[in-house]
């Protein structure tokens, strides 16, 4: 683009946001230019803020502003269960789901020995060491069902199998509202062995 | 999302991009603070600069960091013919291309009654005076094919009527590399009409 050098690194710049190449991110320079100035200095303060603002929670490794979240901070939330998830935005599916209401414990990624991710760039150290600090009772492995998800939860259970902490996993099987011909095999297995009594 | 405010606002800010909508707002957020804070960084001063030293080409209304851009700026593009297009990414496509050297005039977008855009919206006199002031000898209107293109391609050609400047309009016709049995019955119609001899 030769007719602006503060534009071309503008659209340079809008492609380190995942999904955005360069058409992608040269639209959005011409929107913000064009219609959106205000939202884009609004953006650019949030993101030099965020930047430099936000951490890692020391209890739950989860994004927070503060050295320790909200979310670990509160009382309430002490309730002897943990809940491990892969991504914040997992924690967020759950919050907004609204029914669990203990603590949780977020990996940042999952096991996956050829990308070179090991226990402890995950945290697990942190997470175990916390079990016995917190006296945790219940720990909820809620990370994906996928390989590398369910080797993460194994070998989570694994380490802590000479202890006497309840380890429980999320259920599979039918979604709420969805419909038998259109679910996969795989779950619909699942679902069928963990079966449950009509009438409790 | 309870966890941290200053995530919260990063997230609501980029939803002033262009087609992205919470989730996508929200992937971008945990993508950049896990990933990519250099990156972040780096986009948060683009758009600071840009949003602040970004302005309009005194000549063809092109976006452009001094007041009269580059390539208008430049003495081999005064070849007496000015390409009117609707906006910069029209521009960069022609200029991709390669084959144009004259100057270009920016709309930066069309004549839309209903939407409340008149001729001085869209610099029609800035364009008319520059004609007069310049000796223009070629006008070339390049605006989309579409009913407002069009529409605003016949505005311009009408108030040029009293003149001797040769007004073209790009041809219509069968994209190159196209195959007849996908091209629509317009375009068709079109490239009918505007049939030359082989051999010119």
């Amino acid at each position: 683009m030769a007719f602006s050098p503060l534009v071309d690194e503008l659209v340079e710049s809008l492609r380190c946001l995942p999904g955005v190449g360069q058409k992608t991110a040269q639209r959005m320079a011409f929107h913000l230019l064009e219609k959106g100035r205000s939202g884009g200095e609004r953006l650019s303060g949030a993101l030099s803020q965020a930047m430099t603002g936000v951490r890692r929670c020391e209890t739950c490794q989860n994004f927070s502003d503060t050295p320790v979240c909200e979310l670990c901070q509160s009382e309430e939330r002490r309730t002897g269960t943990v809940c491990v998830v892969e991504s914040p935005s997992d924690l967020l599916a759950i919050e907004q789901a609204g029914d669990y209401r203990g603590g949780y414990f977020v990996l940042m990624g999952h096991l996956s020995p050829i990308d070179g991710v090991g226990p402890a760039d995950i945290g697990i150290d942190r997470l175990l060491k916390r079990i016995k600090d917190e006296r945790v009772d219940e720990l909820i492995l809620a990370t994906n069902p996928t390989v590398e998800g369910e080797a993460t939860a194994h070998y989570i259970a694994d380490r802590l199998d000479d202890t006497a902490i309840l380890i429980t996993r999320l259920a599979h099987g039918i979604p709420v509202g969805g419909e038998l011909g259109y679910v996969d095999g795989f779950t619909l297995t699942h679902a069928f062995r963990g079966r449950k009594p009509l009438l409790d």
